[in-house]
């Protein structure tokens, strides 16, 4: 099967490693499943022949021979369908990683996006210091349910699934700030997620493309 | 099979008609499924019991014979999965209902509460003006999008599938905004969802659990 999955030829710094084909790259990983990246830039983001594969412009989308996605987490469910290292077999317990998965990109994402998202595009704005208290109220709140709901447990069904690998990549957008810090046992569900040998070569495939595309300095 | 779903007993005008569990509720609608209402109040919300069931303390969760489910998207995935009313039989056709669930949830709905949320809840406060022109413009870009996405099908996969009905609830949250008045053939697909029975049955039993549980007037 040739699997394609699109990303960004080169991003600054601070979205290395942070890029949502990462997701998708790991979950490839882990199902042992060889894909070739389609290197996009923002001008093609706009294209119609893209957003008629990525409706939103945004990256990553996905190909295989049976079918064209987008949506990172439609696309690691996707993988994670066939793929007995990311969900378990019986029909209750694919509905349970899934619902992780849902968490992860609904209840958890937004908040933290809310919390990071204004530093990094609107640094300076005087409505980013008054909305900050808020965002990290609500990050708090999940972060905490989120513990609680781990509790000692290593992934959050028992054994490791797509949603265990969603949330890692969610929980990683927050490393930079003091807001894990506060969670030693979610940090380290989170660095457990990180060293897994599927993980470290997913990050790896996306900065080596950062390298190969990096601009060439004036 | 028995199906039990989490809801507010009662919730202020505003929110009437807008709660998440709407979502499930039209699912099982379609799906021909009866259920059961729990009903949640506030502090009920922060129980272990209820956080055993629902983690992050938000309505609805969900329970079948089967599996104790949370999230509202892995809810209405769970029981579209056995639901032809829902998703289609192949596994393409099913990807891609899915990928319209996720864009709902991961790219849509976040951008309409940045835009939604801070004027109930933070009504008059300064930084809620500052953020509103960054809102808009994240919703503007969304809805072009979708709206481009659509184009002139009645649904987003030519047939209704889960897609669809968690897209309609999540533009339903702009019906008090001018957001989907800029693209009348957005609104007209929300309409259009609105107007199934299944969503008339839905929003019904909503309001009517609303009504017998509202606070007397002192």
């Amino acid at each position: 099967m040739t699997i394609v999955v699109s990303a960004f030829g080169w991003v600054p710094e601070f979205a290395q490693g942070h890029v949502r084909d990462l997701r998708v790259r790991w979950a490839l990983e882990e199902a042992g499943r060889p894909y070739a990246v389609e290197p996009v830039d923002g001008a093609m983001l706009h294209t119609p022949a893209y957003r008629g594969w990525q409706p939103f412009g945004q990256v990553p989308a996905y190909r295989d021979d049976a079918v064209e996605l987008f949506e990172s987490g439609a696309i690691v469910l996707h993988i994670a369908a066939t793929a007995p290292e990311l969900l378990p077999a019986d029909p209750a317990g694919r509905a349970r990683a899934s619902a992780w998965m849902f968490a992860a990109l609904n209840s958890v994402e937004p908040a933290v996006e809310r919390l990071v998202m204004p530093e990094v595009f609107h640094a300076g704005e005087a409505w980013v210091a008054g909305a900050r208290p808020h965002a990290e109220r609500a990050v708090g709140e999940r972060l905490a349910a989120l513990d609680a709901a781990l509790g000692d447990r290593e992934w959050l069904e028992g054994r490791f699934t797509a949603g265990d690998l969603v949330m890692v990549t969610v929980l990683r957008s927050l490393m930079e700030t003091e807001m894990l810090a506060r969670h030693p046992r979610l940090d380290a569900y989170r660095l457990r997620g990180q060293a897994r040998p599927a993980f470290a070569r997913a990050l790896a495939a996306q900065m080596a493309d950062y390298r190969a595309h990096a601009p060439v300095a004036g």
